[in-house]
């Protein structure tokens, strides 16, 4: 076990002069309790979600990289406009990373735990960004025999997170969703999962090529927010599929907004009389995601039956519960192949993480671009 | 009966040319089915809500005047960008007014209709601007003895609306709320509520009278959303009374968001460690007016777990369902000289609300003004 009693770490820290520092700390691994493993992580990727705590609202353009080339340390300076936000976490030394895969190399005393030895599974629950990772056995998902790390790394973020669109829209009596930045990975899951489900998909990207991938995935309708016909085409859509949930990783803007005023066209298309309140059809769209962090603005035009709130995978699960959580981790277990598959444009070390060249590519969060971290990938 | 046997209504068209007429018109009172009652309306008050089916967005400096002096004509210029939204009702000539009250003159022959006979009720159902008024027995809200029409002409929008927003606080796990506008007839009627339920309430208001007018009348939380400590103040109201839910009657500019920002605030004050999603408490923000018609602008610094919807009393009362309906009609009826009561500034005749001069007074929703109208009154 000599090789697993220590282990690199990233860390990200907001110190007490408003700066940001990323580092690789050697964390000891522990002993599992009698309901723990320990995983030797292979594989993490990097999500939009993860890049919030990663970076703590640092302007990435003024790192600054120091340290050695086996634990480098990276700082950059924090805009006073987003150092409020981070107020609460100044001084923490905070680990990493929402998920992961690895394998089992050792577990604690308990039937559960033991039965895991040499598994490989998917994990969820932060510092994943290491090299080993303590966790309960009961969080553990168990991968189908042939699946690698790097195969089960995303179950759980974008996997859950599209899952929990469609039975939030099932839940809330909708019939078919909306969804934006639809050509992202979690929107090409969504894709699949609508056209394996049956599921009317509204999907709304911004530019052409994107229009052109989710057509060729099998999308039956894909509108281009930039075109300057998107407000007659999203409400087409709308009419087509009975729309009347959307699911906006932007969040910032106008689109919020346009979605509501384009769902209230399509619900007049079918009015019998006036009403000045108008359509009685509830109208809801929720912001998940903040690729654009300016302020929401909305033309209220569509009517007082409508909502516009906050959608956040961990509050989604709470209202769930865990009988209905482990079945969706089950699907995703059992679809990691095909509907689930994440695809990776760059698989790097913890080391190159914190490389401001590397750093400032997985920083533009492109979309279609995704990393993957291999924790023991040697720098 | 021969004087009952027609009567004036007040009628709002939008012309096929895109002008408002507004103008009174001689309809005939019909016969009342059995479960009918005709109500000799006493007064109907000039409602915000009234005042859009009315007006249909005509630019009301535009208003030129004509017809007879027993059949006043006015007519308005609808500004092209407030067109689109009265697409719906061109060319219908439409009666107006929510709700009002008056004396059952005539009654079909079911025994709950013959029951009403003489009674003074309250009514709520549009078209209320009008001299006779055919409704059903079971939408009467019989007034307890001594009560007149201009004590119950207000029974419904503002006292239901007041009675909705605790219902909803209390329906969605609030303990507290917050209203703006607070100063309005709605406002302190709200105020009255609380007090006697004894739930806590964050007054918002826009000038420093309202605050001592609110302060007089018992309110212990009035923040002024013009001074410069608003959003200390506010946030401070929001620790005191633990208010999560908001009734905003403005709509357009930075005030919803603004309650959520200080809400967020007021939840991380007990907040025991760094969440990078803000605090996992569900804050709510519902819009139910629009005195403000711009653009709803939300700076999203307040976490995941919040919300912003419209609001409206009939799909509340939907939601609610009739029992339940019902029991809040009664309490109404039995605290309408107290809870419940209105104060008017000025009681006009039907012929006055088409009177230019008067309609620049009662167009102007100045807070603490309120217009009644008295369709028999002599012009």
């Amino acid at each position: 076990m000599a090789q697993t009693s220590t282990g690199l770490q990233l860390r990200s820290t907001v110190r007490q002069d408003g700066s940001l520092e990323l580092s690789l700390v050697s964390v000891p691994t522990p002993e599992p309790k009698p309901d723990e493993v320990i995983v030797r992580m292979g594989a993490a990727p990097i999500n939009p979600s993860d890049q919030g705590l990663l970076f703590g609202g640092a302007d990435m353009s003024t790192a600054k990289a120091s340290g050695t080339a086996d634990q480098p340390v990276v700082t950059a300076s924090i805009p006073p406009a987003a150092l409020k936000a981070v107020a609460g976490r100044v001084g923490q030394s905070l680990p990493v990373g929402n998920e992961g895969a690895g394998v089992v190399v050792q577990a604690g005393a308990s039937p559960a735990a033991q039965a895991l030895m040499g598994k490989t599974v998917a994990i969820l629950g932060g510092a994943m960004y290491t090299q080993y990772r303590c966790i309960k056995a009961v969080q553990c998902l168990v991968l189908p025999p042939g699946t690698t790390p790097a195969d089960g790394a995303s179950c759980f973020v974008n996997p859950l997170t599209a899952l929990g669109m469609v039975a939030t829209m099932r839940a809330e009596g909708h019939t078919a969703l909306v969804h934006t930045a639809a050509a992202s990975n979690l929107g090409q899951m969504l894709n699949k999962i609508c056209l394996k489900d049956s599921v009317g998909l509204v999907n709304i990207v911004r530019r052409q090529e994107h229009v052109d991938l989710l057509k060729k995935l099998g999308a039956a309708h894909v509108c281009n927010s930039t075109s300057p016909t998107f407000m007659d085409d999203l409400t087409e859509a709308l009419v087509a599929t009975g729309a009347t949930v959307a699911f906006d990783a932007i969040g910032g803007g106008s689109i919020a907004g346009q979605i509501l005023t384009a769902m209230e066209a399509a619900a007049n298309r079918t009015a019998k009389e006036y009403s000045r309140y108008g359509s009685t059809v509830h109208k809801q769209v929720y912001i998940y995601g903040g690729l654009d962090t300016g302020p929401t603005e909305l033309t209220r035009n569509f009517g007082m039956a409508w909502g516009l709130g906050g959608w956040l995978l961990t509050y989604f699960l709470q209202k769930i519960g865990p009988a209905e959580g482990e079945k969706l981790r089950q699907r995703v277990a059992s679809e990691i192949k095909t509907t689930f598959a994440s695809h990776y444009t760059r698989v790097i070390s913890l080391t190159e993480v914190l490389d401001p060249k590397v750093m400032a590519d997985y920083n533009r969060k492109s979309t279609g671009e995704k990393f993957l971290i291999a924790p023991h990938k040697a720098a």
